[in-house]
């Protein structure tokens, strides 16, 4: 085995597990797609003498993560340990450095330094692959790095984050609270004890930073990426949705504009009918609109074990073939800082959801403070009637420029008949 | 430039010119990824004088394309001639003797070719690559081959043919028959002038002989593929279709079975709500089962010059880059000789549609005639009274072997009260 691509593996959780049992199981056949054996030679996790599916005897153990990237006898390190900073960033470096190849699934490490990372291994000849950071199963790092090239991706919008797209699937198919269904997910083990980093959108940003820079060629600016969570969508706005023919899902959306590329995540309306709304589940998807070559569509299994450990299998399987372009398809040095676009330029229609007494006058309020910043109203909802009770008015304005919107909807929140803040929801014209 | 990968191009139609232009108008940026510059060098098309949109002063001329093979200034050998024998094939035989990479567009070599031209690629140490062949610009080739490798993929089904599907979403918009909307499409250049290899299924054959062999690693069996295709599909049919909440679409249907592999094209019911159900027009799609990793669906644009020379382009990326792995994913001497599954062991629900002369006791002699089979009947319609006229029976069965549903038909279509041949379409589990 002195051809083997030799593999040094840290974090042996539900993704390393599955992808160490598919190295030491399936050796064989993976070995006849990489063009060579795939060995795994040593691992490295928090518990020596946890129980585990996997058999790791016989393969080396490092107590210490970081003593993967010094061994001899490893030509490229999984880290699939997890987080911004802390030992994954100090391993991925210290391999690199080492001049060995990097397969990871971690986006929020990407995100953060990843132009750095990907110069690093440019200057030292080796490989830094991340097809498991973004939509799991699904090759969209691939498809956009090697595949949509030959026109310009105008933009890219994903499902991207498959604990919320099981929560607002839930909320749609019981009409239940988000904290319920979110203590569901818990307990069915598809949302974390801390979800703030899922449901608050963070791990969504993450991936469309990444997913931006190897559409556009721009260098990862997760700082500019706006960002909001699903926390806020209430039943009533799931059922309102559905009667303007809506569903709502977590997108994150980047795309060039005039005024410069806009990058967020949010909670939007999605038409029924378009790809994005038949997303359920856990499931993830992308679609990536390329000029002249029209409109792409991805979708598959986000996250979990099969999905992830797959995607780590085929960066190896890359990796050992010595397809060996670079981390985000173009040099390092050739990515370019972007200009965001201020976000309060963005164009959209939205939907809102007031909540307010029913008293006279009241609609002629909102309708005035909209008008006085022409705003105008494409559709209205007031349903039931309460004489002097709160109710929900809901409606869907034309496009308009959010910074606009925003004015009118402060104006509104400062009148007496208004009880709560506007619910403010864009609609995505996918 | 002399390190530049040099590409002679043979076919200047639709395609040919996209890509045509592509390396000449945007070689910067295409170089920048592909790591270093794209010269095409020579072309060669059927007439040297036409006219086009592309400018190729100052690009080597040849009359003959199988000069192409010849030149010591091409390193890349780009097919877009097509047809599975006569010049096309014999110039990819030729390119690849003379130690030089090809891209290709051509389905039908490849279906009836591919396993000896791999071979062939490989032992001369040069790339065959086949993207554009598949769903145009829809990176399915490349995700097959490199991506979704981990698990076994048990079925790949897919919309492979754009004008099949542009002719059936047509009808059930406008009701319209076949041939109305055929000429129509013959009008807007989406259909052929002699339309029968698009409409007859085999071309969708092709393509699904080459998935077959990415998906399962066999070698491809062109022959095994039993063919459908959509010109009995009536209005009747499509009308029905809906009322049992299902969609027509023509597939390629590839998947292991305890009896072997089958591969089959055929009109089928798909339900409403799943994602092939829903590919509208000229797009392409492939859903691919990946055991654990579950679904994975892609979707795009399926023909024409923007979604077809993207794909061109990449692979010429590809063989820029170096990435060079076996045409099929795996090396030409290990796809194996599957076993086909006979087709009358094929196991579905099946649409039934009976022309019957509405007299007492037909309904009677069908019922009797498929239980006499054990088929059972799942649901039924029959719309609309008119004693001793023609009328339609449908009906949707459960679960049969085709064979023995076949079996029943040919009983019932010798019935003197049945005067037209029952029309069988199998229902779509997906």
């Amino acid at each position: 085995m002195t051809n083997a691509l030799r593999i040094g593996l840290a974090g042996l959780g539900t993704i390393g597990g599955g992808v160490a049992g598919l190295l030491t199981h399936d050796a064989g056949p993976l070995g006849s797609r990489a063009g060579k054996p795939l060995a795994l030679t040593a691992v490295s996790a928090r518990d020596r003498k946890k129980r585990r599916k996997v058999q790791i005897n016989g393969i080396a153990w490092e107590d210490d993560a970081l003593a993967l990237a010094q061994r001899p006898d490893v030509d490229v390190v999984v880290e699939l340990i997890g987080g911004e900073n802390g030992v994954a960033g100090a391993l991925v470096e210290a391999a690199l450095n080492n001049r060995k190849h990097v397969v990871t699934a971690n986006k929020a490490l990407l995100a953060l330094h990843g132009a750095r990372l990907a110069l690093l291994a440019e200057q030292k000849g080796v490989s830094l692959r991340f097809e498991a950071a973004i939509a799991g199963g699904v090759p969209i790092v691939k498809a956009l790095r090697e595949s949509l090239i030959a026109y310009e991706i105008t933009a890219v919008r994903g499902i991207l984050n498959g604990t919320c797209n099981f929560i607002l699937t839930e909320m749609e198919k019981t009409g239940r609270s988000f904290p319920d269904i979110l203590a569901e997910a818990q307990k069915q083990g598809i949302a974390e004890a801390d979800p703030a980093l899922d449901v608050g959108g963070l791990d969504t940003a993450h991936k469309l930073s990444l997913l931006a820079t190897l559409a556009f060629g721009t260098l990862p600016d997760f700082a500019a990426v706006t960002v909001k969570g699903i926390e806020a969508i209430t039943p009533d706005d799931i059922a309102f949705a559905r009667e303007f023919r809506c569903r709502i899902r977590l997108l994150g959306v980047a795309c060039r504009t005039a005024n410069g590329i806009e990058q967020r995540v949010y909670p939007a309306m999605v038409r029924a009918g378009t790809p994005l709304a038949d997303v359920e589940g856990t499931f993830n998807a992308v679609v990536a609109d390329m000029g002249e070559a029209g409109q792409f569509f991805f979708e598959g299994g986000g996250a979990g074990e099969g999905p992830t450990a797959s995607a780590v299998i085929a960066d190896l399987i890359d990796v050992a073939r010595g397809n060996t372009g670079p981390t985000f398809g173009r040099r390092a040095v050739e990515l370019t800082k972007f200009t965001a676009a201020p976000p309060d330029a963005h164009i959209s229609s939205y939907y809102l959801r007031f909540q307010v007494f029913d008293v006279p006058g009241v609609m002629a309020e909102i309708s005035h403070k909209l008008a006085a910043e022409h705003v105008s109203i494409e559709s209205m909802i007031q349903r039931g009637r309460a004489p002097g009770e709160p109710v929900s008015i809901v409606m869907i304005t034309h496009e308009t420029a959010e910074g606009t919107l925003l004015r009118a909807l402060k104006a509104i929140a400062a009148s007496d008949k208004v009880f709560e803040r506007p619910t403010m929801i864009p609609m995505e014209a996918v």
